[in-house]
């Protein structure tokens, strides 16, 4: 059945976001929609809004950290997940056929779609997904809360899941923002020593409180040398570019430099000590629909949620500017208030 | 108890290799003596023979290829070991007592000693080693062609044991070699489905009968191209700036590109295509020895034996010649031949 769904769109690119109406066509088979309760805002909301990767579509309608009730199933659903609560995060649809999908690897299947991208996400009424990536929301979890988990958490989550982290390691965490200080809490919870790496003397005490054994400031090169070979793992959540080969020096023997952020410049390395060293750099984007679920039941055992600041969606201009200020301590998120 | 012995050295940079006495003091606690039988020669002896990582002392005695007997040992080593037949690669000694050597990782110990960085290799006719890395060289193995399984050989053997390789990956080897030829039979015999890289097409047939299943011209980048997203592991022998964003490319999802060539100049990566296909770039040295044990065993398990031209120790300046122009095919061995 086709329908009206109000958004919160920018019209074109620089205008400010302002209530439009969307026409909906019938839900497609395999599809369910999701009455939006929050959405947190992610800093590739403003990437897409301000159009940077030369993708966005206007108007222009961002939102991928949906929590919500799902209210409508497409042919193919099981009628029984109405009402469910779920989560919905950066991608939305896989194609569930391809190798990488029947490996469980769906967010690297070569045709994933972005919640965002080419259709509208979750600053809405409504906002609709694969079934498969509407991911029930345990009930441990504060749904005005959880929807960072779905992008950001994901992303620093799923290292620990693809490359065999171990309670033992040494983790080092740069960057503490947005999604490092989910990173710490993750890696505290995974039983890992944990040290948060900040340019911001202002972020000590709080990268203590989020899980942090103890903080280096980055930007005090000669403070970084005696911690030469000892990590494990180093997760960077930044996209600026590092002295990459002091962080390849940070590792221990094996150890691996690890990146979330989308550097633009080259990543410079030098090969011999990485040799020498058995070291490894990678990257990886969010997670499968698997590893969210375990990431979510992992936040209900331990206890982990986003630190997060509401507004109403009302407000969802100032929200934007807020996080865009660079202030958000540390996800905004988005209070749905339809009236 | 002291001893003489004969090497074959350059006396200065740039000089040929003579016949020169080494005068040994007594054989140092941990370690053994072994009576060489044959050595093979490593591109590694001849960049320390021209100095060109400035760490090579004068009187040079190369050679970290060695095949031969334990004629003594050392206090603390089981006398029960004269008489057996080892081999003796690029290490020959480590702390056995950090971190990394109790792990196992022996090859990885920052203070671990090349045979031939400040003391002499195996173009003599002995050598020392400590015990543990005098690695005994199992019956099915010949001991004229076995010597460069440990350096050469090791060094591609151990991404496979390191990385959790698996039998049903696509295994990309560049560089059909000294190094590239011996990864074509492990790969092969590994279980994988075995691609050759090489800009020579008249190493095409030889690569085929090394192992690989497909040969792919390098210098030919259109020809790549169909191959791009399908290789789980690419390994590269070579030391030479590829196109490296190409060669990410050519990855399949959570695929590696591996050096144990240590390209002098930067390897520049670009951060977006490893994490949206969770790619990771890395390198290492040589191997454990358990690490070497393991492939010698699976040598003899698999028929597996370097490719190798053979040379009279005595021709030691004709053999390193016909190596350094390149047209060894694929390792030289020198045959001990004092009198």
């Amino acid at each position: 059945m086709a329908s009206t769904v109000r958004a919160y769109a920018a019209k074109e690119l620089g205008q400010p976001l302002e209530v439009i109406e969307l026409k909906w066509r019938e839900l497609p088979p395999g599809e369910v929609e999701v009455q939006v309760e929050s959405c947190g805002i992610c800093h590739s909301d403003l990437s897409m809004l301000h159009n940077e990767w030369g993708i966005a579509q206007y108007p222009f309608v961002g939102g991928h950290e949906v929590i919500g009730k799902i209210v409508a199933v497409g042919e193919g659903v099981e009628a029984s997940r109405i009402g469910q609560r779920v989560g919905v995060g950066w991608s939305s649809k896989s194609c569930l056929k391809c190798q990488t999908c029947l490996s469980g690897d769906h967010n690297l299947c070569a045709t994933v779609e972005g919640t965002i991208v080419g259709r509208p996400g979750g600053f809405a009424e409504r906002v609709r997904s694969q079934a498969e990536w509407a991911i029930p929301l345990p009930e441990a979890l504060d749904p005005l809360t959880s929807g960072p988990l779905f992008c950001g958490g994901i992303t620093v989550f799923n290292p620990f899941l693809q490359f065999g982290v171990k309670p033992t390691d040494r983790v080092g965490i740069v960057g503490i923002g947005g999604l490092g200080h989910m990173a710490l809490k993750f890696a505290r919870a995974w039983g890992c020593e944990v040290v948060a790496f900040t340019s911001s003397e202002s972020k000590r005490d709080e990268a203590l409180e989020l899980g942090a054994h103890s903080v280096l400031n980055s930007r005090d090169e000669a403070a970084l040398l005696p911690h030469q070979g000892t990590f494990d793992l180093i997760l960077s959540t930044v996209n600026v570019t590092l002295n990459w080969p002091l962080y390849i020096d940070l590792l221990a023997p094996r150890g691996r430099l690890h990146t979330v952020g989308a550097i633009a410049e080259p990543v410079s390395l030098i090969a011999f000590p990485m040799i020498g060293g058995q070291k490894s750099f990678s990257g990886s984007p969010t997670g499968s629909p698997v590893g969210i679920a375990k990431m979510l039941n992992f936040c209900g055992r331990h206890d982990i949620a986003p630190v997060t600041q509401a507004f109403p969606m009302s407000e969802i201009n100032q929200a934007m500017a807020h996080l865009e200020s660079g202030q958000a301590r540390y996800r905004v998120v988005l209070d749905a208030d339809w009236k």
